[in-house]
């Protein structure tokens, strides 16, 4: 277990490496000479510069890719804050070994490996209208499997979740970190009707204030009002810092669960970008607190790390263009 | 030659098919079984009935994906409205040979095959601001170059373009089929400076009055303000219609290139989806005037139809899912 304590856990989260500033400075130098109007390939000459800066190599590599996955279960769902019963997650735990699963189908085409990594599905958390989610163990256990399911040796690592119920968790997080109330945060999910969304703010409103002494601490307001898959993503995001590995987010879920490490260093996310944007209303909200300017606009809600494997392509289209473009010298093409 | 008269053309150009609405419908109920909240794939939902409409069968394929890259010189940079000189379009044409240019690696990327097609590279079309930019003979003749160019058993094509100087036939076509005067639809292109960015209006201004007369015509503004590569777009997508193949519009060329199909009739462009917007200002007013919403927006502005390319996974996602996910029954996953 990579954590023993909440004290170790948050030293962790504020000794974070700063990203390899000549790597970067290399990519934008070397981009300016390739045969292409400067700057012309927008975003893919930023994402090549991210690339280098976290893997700190100015030619960096996309060789292993891999999604995870993460599965837990809620004790909130006893408020009826989701349009599925929560067996749905053992299910879809059950349809992704099968290979039945849209995040089967996008790891493929992505290049990706992915791992699946359920979390005690036959315990829910706490309901957090009563009690908090996790206690201080729960919590750093769930952590410290995400932590440790990310090996060293990978060029780009996606994260996505699995658990009915939790985007209500996700909004009661963004609204314990970032303020503006429950409803500003609170969207259907996977489809709850109008009497679903206002059990759900309900709920949101209950946790808030039953937790409302803890939640100064971004690490408080995680095991509180989070989740076993949230604490993985959030455990994963920071092993991919120190290993110096990029992240994809995926959608509102996977971004609530990260953003605690935005609260408790200023450019804790600065190795991650956001693949995409969901149609869940709270996540356009939560990108913009965390400067995250997202890179797909979809009008997807799926979560299971969907949107991420979708962004995998552009990231390996930006990377495949900074390495082996030829430059004006070598192509013999006249500059401006 | 396809064409051999603008009547010839005129009369494919009317007599389009409609697709397959019976496909497109299949391929709806599909997704609603599927193991997802229904609709929670956004876009990649719409992007596999859009395949099966246009591929006119419920299960579409994309094994054979082949992206174009059609090249032309314009009379029009004696008027100084490039940043880079015309014999650019020839060394690119011959670093896209070389494997050098950002194309080749995105089409490598995307899994598509690469065809470069040079129209006459050392005879530039008329400078529009005095003549028409290609007489009746030479317009035809681009057009059914890039008819013929698309071979009947392709899955998806890619439209994309080099030609220094062509955003301003771009620009020109674009305000005589929408209106709103040259400067609304006029950018810095490669990267002219304010001077440049004067003489290109000037020069778009002066060609909008001196072909003022013929330009109620569609196929009149393609050839008097166009260029070869424009025209040859324009018959590759109107080829693809014909035989049943969906379309990835690149940039702001691209599009305007084949803006006249919808001109002349109502869905001219239903088989095309915009791959992207280009950060080239007239880009955005041109898919809104074409009622074709992005799939991208990445601030790309470099042609070559690099974002087409960047695309197609986008588009091998959402047909993988269509076609490779379990339905609940399938994995014993329970409903609302």
């Amino acid at each position: 277990m990579a954590f023993q304590s909440l004290d170790e856990l948050r030293s962790a989260c504020l000794d974070l490496p700063a990203g390899d500033a000549a790597a970067a400075a290399a990519v934008a130098s070397r981009q300016d000479t390739l045969t292409k109007p400067q700057g012309s390939l927008g975003r893919l000459e930023e994402i090549a510069a991210w690339l280098a800066r976290w893997q700190g190599r100015p030619m960096p590599k996309l060789d292993r890719v891999k999604v995870f996955v993460f599965a837990g279960n809620h004790g909130v769902t006893a408020q009826g804050v989701s349009a599925f019963p929560p067996e749905v997650t053992v299910q879809m735990v059950a349809n992704f070994s099968g290979g039945g699963a849209a995040i089967n189908q996008l790891a493929r085409v992505a290049g990706a490996e992915l791992a699946v990594i359920p979390l005690n599905l036959d315990h829910p958390t706490g309901d957090f209208t009563q009690v908090p989610a996790m206690d201080p163990d729960a919590f750093l256990a769930a952590v410290s499997t995400g932590y440790d399911a990310v090996a060293k040796d990978l060029d780009l690592v996606c994260f996505g979740e699995m658990g009915i119920g939790n985007t209500t968790p996700a909004a009661a997080i963004s609204a314990a970190l970032f303020g503006g109330g429950a409803q500003r945060w609170t969207g259907r999910g996977t489809g709850v009707d109008d009497a679903g969304l206002n059990r759900k703010v309900a709920a949101i409103e209950a946790g808030l204030k039953r937790h409302a002494p803890a939640l100064s601490d971004p690490l408080a307001v995680a095991a509180a009002l989070g989740g076993r898959e949230l604490a993985a993503i959030f455990g994963a995001t920071l092993a991919a810092r120190h290993h110096g590995i990029p992240v994809l987010l995926d959608g509102f879920v996977c971004s609530a669960a990260a953003a605690p490490l935005a609260r408790l260093h200023p450019n804790g996310l600065a190795h991650a970008l956001a693949a995409h944007v969901s149609a869940e209303a709270g996540h356009r909200r939560l990108l913009e607190a965390l400067s995250l300017p997202p890179l797909l606009d979809l009008g997807m809600r799926l979560g299971e790390g969907s949107g991420a494997c979708l962004a995998v392509n552009i990231v390996r289209s930006a990377l495949e263009c900074h390495t082996r473009m030829a430059s004006f010298a070598e192509a013999g093409v006249s500059e401006k």
